[in-house]
């Protein structure tokens, strides 16, 4: 079994900003974008490339102080961007579609993140209301 | 600008299944599951390891006949399997954590797929229940 994967980045954090946000498909893969405008909300998966490093991406326990807790968490049980693999995740509302450009609401990522796929936001998949959760993720930050 | 990104597997689907699949997770990586227990809901990337192939790869658009449509839409419209990164995206509920295999019910994923990363679901930033979406992504399977 081969025990890594390879991925080409499809885009870019063009803007960041949490009210509006803009990701630059790259032309190469800006066919993928049609029919996206009918979807109100996108799940953007990016490369969270400031942390592409061997120290962080060996990190597998972190103590979640932005959510003003002081006790030991493995990585996978937080959204920390230290982790194996440098993925991050965000729903984001879909503003706009111009050209390549999406404008988006509620990105988290830090400009010139690459994106590695965009996928649309299925609520009958997706949207899990009633998920419980630790008292913890309810302060700071959502994720 | 680096133009790709290098993805280590962290674990394996070990059984697949709609009703209960297991998920083990590499001994070098286990440590990152301390307290996902508090969950109940997992996000799971993993590799479609069956579609990690230059065709499929440069996949743009796609007819979801699955979903009983017959009109071309860009693969970032759709949940499809073929596309530039390879990367499935499920909402699974987590039933049980023993040593290193979780026990999820959900995970559309084969057997043999390897684990790109693990997030736990935290629906005040992952749950979006009025998401819009087109007509045809009601018939069919949820993805």
């Amino acid at each position: 079994m081969t025990v890594k994967g390879e991925l080409c980045f499809i885009g870019i954090v063009e803007k960041a900003g949490e009210d509006e946000a803009k990701i630059r498909v790259f032309p190469d893969y800006c066919a993928g974008l049609k029919g996206i405008q009918d979807f109100s909300h996108l799940i953007i998966l990016y490369w969270i490339h400031l942390r592409d490093k061997e120290e962080e991406r060996q990190t597998l326990v972190v103590f979640p102080r932005r959510h003003m807790v002081n006790v030991e968490k493995g990585v996978f049980a937080t959204r920390s961007p230290s982790r194996p693999n440098p993925i991050g995740l965000c729903v984001v509302e879909l503003l706009k579609v111009e050209d390549c450009v999406l404008t988006v609401r509620e990105l988290d990522a830090l400009e010139d993140s690459p994106i590695i796929d965009i996928k649309p936001y299925i609520p009958r998949a997706d949207a899990i209301s009633s998920a419980r959760v630790p008292e913890w993720t309810m302060h700071g930050p959502k994720t």
